[in-house]
Parts: C-alpha cells; sequence; structure tokens
C-alpha cells in the first residue's frame, strides 16, 4: 500500500514500533469518544484515547448542551409530558427528511430512556423542570424545551408533541458543564488520555484489518497499536473548505461553524482511505435564529419573491435548511411594528417603510408579490388562522401596524450556524462499512465522523450530542467485545 | 486484502494466470467507452474493451441522441448563432448550479468545438438546421435546439443565448443512430471487444495500483491484465435501488429512469474498493417533461401551497430538479382553456372546473392560495409580463378562459425521467482520486461512472453525452500515456 503512504494509511509491515498499546484505541474525546471510552472500560477493556487538544470536549463542549432524549423520561414524566419510543420515533423519521435511516432512529428512540439515566448516573443533573419558549436552551437552569418543532406544523399532525431537548442542570449554555461532567466521569475510568496528539492516519495489515494509529506528539511520530478496534470519534468537516465546497458548498458562506479547529475530516478521510464509504456528504444542520426571541416567528419569512416559505413558529433548525437549501439562502423577515421593537432584538431592520408597496420597492421585490403574499396572509391571520403553513393561532396575527420592517436574512447578512452531517457509513453498532456494505474490520465510528441517521434535514437542537453518546457507547461496546488480534 | 475478497478487490499476487492482456482495458462500451478506446487507439496504445451486454450501445443508445457542443460549432455559425466558450462557460456555470467543477467545464467549453470535429470525422453527421421548438430533439432530422434553457430566465441574461443541443441528422430520438456510428467507428480501430462479459472487481497490487480485472462470460472467471491502465466507463447507479435510496431518496418513485441494466452502480464500487472517492453521490438529472409540447408552459406551475417556483418556458431537466428537489414531487401544471386541448395533448387533467375558487377547493390547495396566485400572475400577464420568475412575454398569457384544468405533476403520477450523476472523483484527465486528492494508480473512470462536473443541477439536455464522449477521450488519451507496468 505505498500509494498510500504516507499520507493515508500505514503498511502494519512496516511499522517496527509501538508506543502503547490496548484493546480498543479512540480518536477524539469530544462526547462521542467520552462514551465510547466509558463504555468499553465497563465491559473490562484496556482503552486508550487520543486527543488533538491540550484537553478533551471539542465541539461537544462549545455546544449548547441540549441533548434530544425522549421516551418518556423522568423529566418529560415531571413536566406532564407524555411520550413514547414509538411516538419519538415518528417524529424523528417525518422530521430527518427522505433517506433517514430508520433502524439508527428506531435504536436511539428505543434507548433513550436508558440513556437519560446513564448520563445521570455519570454525574450529569437535570432538573425537573420545562422551559416553554421553544428552540433553543433555556437561559435558566431549566431542563425541556421543544427544540425541533415538535409542537409546530406539520409534525404536531404526525406524532403526539413532547419537548425532548434535555439540558443539563446550569445556566445559560450547557456545553461547557456537560463535557466537565462527562470527562471528568471518563477521568473516573482507567481509560489513558494521550493529549495535544494528533492522529494521521490508521496502521492496516495487509488483509484489510486497522490495526492502530500513526499519531503525531511535538513533532515526534507515535504509533498506537489497537488489539480489538480503532474507534474514530474527532468530529466532522466543518472547517476543511475544500471538503465543504466539493461536498456542501451551500455552507460556504454560512458563519458561524458549529466546530473547532479539529473538525477538519481528518478522520473522516482516514476512515474512507481505510475502505469505509461516505453516506449523506451533501447534509448539514443549519440553524438561523433569527426568530430568537420566538416573538419575531409572528413575522413572515419571504424568499426573494416574496413568497412565504415555513410556518415561522417552527424550529430554527427547519427554518435554516430550508432557507439555505431550498431558497438559496436568499430570505427576509418581515415584521409590523406590533412584532418589532428595535431595543429588545437588538437587530437593525434594513429596510422600513409606512406601507407595504413602498417596502416591496425598497427590497427589490417582484412588483406585487410581496403585497399578494401579505394580503393573503393577514386575510386569514385576522382569524388567527394560517391556512398555507399551519403556523399556530398564537403566533399569527395580521401585519397590519405600520411602520413595516425587514430583517435582512440572507446568508452574508446574518447566522447561519451551521454544521456538517455526512461522514462514514455506519452499522448501529458503530462498525465502519465499504462501498458492498461489508465491514472494515477492526474500525468503528461515532460522532460527526459518522454520517447522522438522519435523510434530508435535522430533527431538533440536541440530536447531535444525543447520537454521539448513544452511538458512541454503542461503538464503544462493540469494540471492546471484538475478538483480540 | 484479504478482506476485499471476493467481492471488492483481486490482489495480484493471488492472480497467477492472464486471459487476455492489453495497455488499456476499458470497462463499458456506452459512448464513453467508445470514445476512449478510439482515442487511446490513435495514440498507439494496444485496446480492450469489455461489456457485458451483447453488444456496446448501454444507456447512450437509449437516449435522444442530443450531445451539448458549443463555442461555435459549424452548426451554430450555419443557423446564424454567435457563441464563443467564454459564453458557453457562463451558462453551463450558471447552470449547473453551487458547487460545480469549473475547471473540468472550461476545458469541455474550450475543446467543444474540437468535438464536433473529431464526431463528424467519426461519421457522425449533424444537419446545419436550427430547429426552433426547445427542449428535447427534434422529430425531423434538423440538428440544434436549445436544450438548457438558455433562452429563457435567468440564463438568458447570464450569457448570450445560444442552442447547444446537436443532434446527428436522423429522425426523432437519435440514440440509436448515435451510438451505431460511434460503435462502427470503434469497430475500425483495432481495439479488442470482449462481450456478454461481466466486470466483477479489479486486480491491484499490494502497493494499490490498477493491473487489471476480474470477469465472468457464461459463468467462467476470466482475467484481463491492463498494461497502462483500466478505465471503467460503465455508466450511473440509477438501476440499484439500494445505492439510490441511500444516496439519491428522492429519486426512488421516479419512472421512468434513463439507464439501462448495467447503471447497477457496480464500476462506482469497484472504483471506490480501489481507493477512490465519490462525489456529487446526491445529485441527479430529474426531467419533467409535461411542457413539452412548449405551448404548455403558458401555463402556471404551482407546488401544493398553489405557488408557483419557476418560470415555465425553461428547459424541462430545471423544472425536474426544482419540482423534485425543491417542491417535494407535489406539483401542478394550471392551464385555461385557451392553453389545454385534450386531443393534442393526450394527457388528462386531474380537476377541471369553471372557477379558480372551485378548481382549488378540488386539487386540496390552502383557502386562497391558488386564486392569489392567479391573480397576481394575470394581473402582469396581461401586458405580457412575470415580474416574478421573468418567463417571455409570448409565453406569458392571463389565465381567463374557463374552464380551468390541474395536470397532475406529483412523482406519483407523471413521468419524471432521471438518471444519477454522482460517482467517482476524477481530474479532467480522467484520474481516479482519493480521499486526500492523491490519484489511484492505473484507474480512470468516464462517464456516469465518474462523478458530473454540475455542481447542483444539470444544465441541459446533451451534458451526459457531451461529457461521456470529451472525458472518455482524454482518458483514453491519460490512460494510453501512461508508463507500463
Amino acid at each position: 500500500m505505498d500509494r498510500l503512504l504516507p499520507t493515508e494509511l500505514r503498511d502494519a509491515r512496516a511499522v517496527n514500533r509501538t508506543d502503547d498499546e490496548a484493546d480498543v484505541v479512540i480518536v477524539g474525546l469530544g462526547i462521542a469518544g467520552a462514551c465510547a471510552a466509558m463504555e468499553a472500560c465497563d465491559t473490562g477493556a484496556d482503552v486508550l484515547v487520543i486527543e488533538r487538544a491540550g484537553g478533551g470536549g471539542g465541539t461537544s463542549a462549545n455546544s449548547g448542551g441540549l441533548v434530544y432524549l425522549g421516551g418518556g423520561t423522568p423529566v418529560q414524566e415531571a413536566a406532564g409530558f407524555e411520550d413514547t419510543p414509538e411516538e419519538m420515533f415518528k417524529f424523528l423519521v417525518a422530521a430527518s427528511g427522505p433517506g433517514a435511516d430508520e433502524d439508527k432512529i428506531r435504536t436511539y428512540c428505543e434507548g433513550s430512556v436508558e440513556l437519560f439515566h446513564w448520563l445521570e448516573n455519570q454525574g450529569l443533573p437535570f432538573k425537573r423542570s420545562f422551559h416553554p419558549e421553544p428552540g433553543m436552551e433555556s437561559p435558566t437552569d431549566d431542563c425541556l424545551v421543544f427544540s425541533g418543532g415538535e409542537d409546530a406544523a406539520p409534525f404536531a399532525s404526525v406524532a403526539r408533541p413532547a419537548p425532548r431537548g434535555h439540558k443539563p442542570r446550569t445556566e445559560g449554555k450547557a456545553g461547557p458543564f456537560l463535557m466537565q461532567r462527562i470527562l471528568a466521569a471518563t477521568a473516573r475510568r482507567p481509560a489513558r488520555q494521550v493529549l495535544d496528539t494528533l492522529c494521521e492516519t490508521l496502521v492496516v495489515e495487509p488483509d484489510g484489518r486497522v490495526v492502530g494509529v500513526v499519531a503525531r506528539t511535538a513533532g515526534e511520530e507515535r504509533i498506537f497499536r489497537a488489539r480489538r478496534g480503532v474507534i474514530l470519534s474527532a468530529g466532522g468537516f466543518s472547517t476543511n473548505s475544500e471538503m465543504v465546497s466539493r461536498h456542501v458548498p451551500q455552507l460556504g458562506p454560512c458563519r458561524p461553524k458549529n466546530a473547532t479547529e479539529g473538525d477538519d475530516g481528518r478522520a473522516i478521510r482516514m476512515g474512507e482511505a481505510a475502505g469505509g464509504t461516505l453516506l449523506r456528504m451533501d447534509q448539514a444542520e443549519v440553524a438561523l435564529p433569527v426568530t430568537i426571541p420566538h416573538r419575531l416567528g409572528r413575522g413572515v419569512f419571504v424568499n426573494e419573491r416574496g413568497q412565504r416559505f415555513i410556518n415561522e413558529d417552527t424550529y430554527y433548525g427547519h427554518i435554516g435548511i430550508e432557507a439555505l437549501f431550498h431558497q438559496h439562502g436568499r430570505v427576509w423577515l418581515l415584521v409590523d411594528d406590533a412584532i418589532f421593537e428595535v431595543n429588545m432584538v437588538g437587530m437593525q431592520p434594513a429596510h422600513v417603510a409606512e406601507s407595504m408597496a413602498e417596502l416591496e420597492t425598497a427590497g427589490g421585490f417582484p412588483e406585487g408579490a410581496l403585497q399578494a403574499t401579505v394580503e393573503h396572509y393577514n386575510r386569514y391571520a385576522k382569524e388567527g388562522r394560517d391556512p398555507v403553513f399551519g403556523k399556530r393561532p398564537g403566533m399569527t396575527q395580521a401585519l397590519d401596524r405600520p411602520p413595516y420592517a425587514l430583517l435582512d436574512a440572507r446568508t452574508q447578512s446574518c447566522f447561519y450556524a451551521c454544521m456538517t452531517l455526512g461522514g462514514l457509513a455506519t452499522r448501529p453498532g458503530g462498525e465502519v462499512i465499504g462501498p458492498d456494505g461489508t465491514v472494515v474490520p477492526g474500525l468503528y465510528a461515532a460522532g460527526r465522523t459518522a454520517a447522522l441517521f438522519s435523510g434530508r434535514g435535522y430533527a431538533g437542537s440536541g440530536i447531535s450530542l444525543g447520537d454521539g453518546a448513544f452511538f458512541g457507547r454503542l461503538a464503544g461496546r462493540s469494540a471492546a467485545a471484538a475478538a483480540p488480534v
């Protein structure tokens, strides 16, 4: 395999030393790697974790900290929400878009309550409380939020609405706290952590089996052997601009990336070089949080043709994907004076006018288009109805108090927080598979190094942390149970 | 590499016989394979072509036979259309969507006139004539058509409109004639053709170099060695339902597939197993030919919300991609009695009503939505204008002569002819590249086994045959020029 040297693969026959060795070698210490390490340790395996940064956490520690859990968790029950794995499954399949991996979603839903208890047992507390403002994590230490538009059209009629975004008990953004507790729990296990060490390639036997990694610490090469398996859990490719432009060119102008420097796609490419196939490389999570505070959802989103394209009361992740992938990132939020109060929102409108006709001209919309949209919207909004998109009555009100304002929500003007979702194709147990569905022996992936189970969409905030924790654990268990070489 | 045996790769060390050997071994005899074979022969290489069917042709022979050529071909000049490689480039980049491979497009445009002459020199005649009905190939033996909406919004203002769909001189559908002439020209070369032989795996040296193929004829295994290179040109994956549901789930319900049995993705998976990376696996050509005859484009397409989504006078491939990927395949064409004449069109309307309000209810549209769309459309159409989508004046007329009719153009009710466009990532010269952009030595790909240069779209009819011929030739030249092993 000389062709693949030195950047892609290392032939095991050419490796004549070993710096350390373990049953399971894990690459990357975000939530997926940490949960994989804990689970592998707990089944008795000898585990070694390699992290490129000076400490664990990765993009998980940079997140809001919501974990998507359901099916009847203690928090859901305490807050009075009935949920079952089946209702959770119905929601996730519908909200994940065409092509979702239903096997993985089913496994995830059926194991969700158990994951909740396991996380609490690791020292991650969840307050038994509900925060009624939907969307992102609460500013308080309250736990539960509707984080995927479960109670909005069209999903509210697909599955019984239940909030499933679970925030660990801390105020505001919870990613740092989440990973602090998860890393503390990991540190209580005997897994050895090798920090400041960048994994560069995989060590592969002539028969294709992955048996270790080649890494670099302070310029020096180090070889780590894996007796049972290597787990790649080193993030996605959000910060690799070449991979982004190849696979998800629409993300190019989006800022910020929900990512750290480590999300450079290296682990995905290492796994691919070893025979893994890639899945859903064109997919991304895209959040357009203009409608936080939620009150702004009483306005209407329009595309460059002045047409509405979504119910504005839904999850800002659904809005982001629709805006970026289907409306070319060229969208505006239209509000009237009753909705918009500059000081509370902190966002300056791009255009303000006393009449809709003037605003239409100022915003450069086609003649009559914005006026026709608002006229139709207002006609039913006066009755609290939205026959086109089914926005809920409390959020549907006529735009009739001038002045009217347009908030510029185009990619070049507005936050579009995004993250890649494509990666290595895996079985539910984390085994990386090749083009024909056969397993690459010795190789596992979890977190954003693996393709998320969603099809063409991102079901809700907390999905990626939930998936990382859940399938990270399964990968840890699978690798620990593999026959040693 | 035992892991990959027997389905994925064959270790050259385990191969102890050879049935035949050549400088260049080509897998698949459609337009790409044939052009690769001719070009390789013409540079003096010894060439062997393997085809699974009883004769060459493949999906190319099943096509309409348009070849997308421009930049000032003799047909364009004779018909009075001015074109340059630069205008062709501007159109193709715009119509190919975000993420298009501009290097390949530039190469293609700059070599297009030369390709035209080369095709004529192979015995493929093109009448010096223009057929004014845009869209698909002419029913006559006339050559040139607008096959990508070059003269429609928004492209007409991006690049000087020129028709570039070139049909070989025969009446009606020209794919069979095209491939008959191309295959006859191929047969005049000394390339050896091995028919009824299915290639199953690649033979790979321990250093990763591809040195041959393992094939099967009437149940017997045969080994073909390649001294300089193997070219994979065996089609896409349109007929592999598992690959389609994994990568382009939206195509599932679409019929017909522009494909033959051979488009099962095998060559793509063979190349991937040998170290090639995949690109744009989520992309497809999707034609929704409801607006043939073009006259029907005087109606308006609406989505399930009763909104328009495109200028109806454009290429039915742009309509198809927009309808399937962005409107979930749930679209209708609305016409009035002045446009629709059942006997000429042969399509029965799903709903007919004397008023737009009744039609709206019958079609299940949201209250008032269809009426609002038509009211706005008619207001400007009376002046021959379409301020929203820029449909051309001659095609823009008010829908005001009842009865009104809805043609059901949803995926389950209507033809959506489709073809996969994703495949192996290649350099312009056809070299297959791996995850890190390095070349897989000895391996080339062309036609739909390689990823098309388009980004998120399909620029026009004739692109795939043009790409197959053009980059097939380049691959043949590259492989023939490689150093022998």
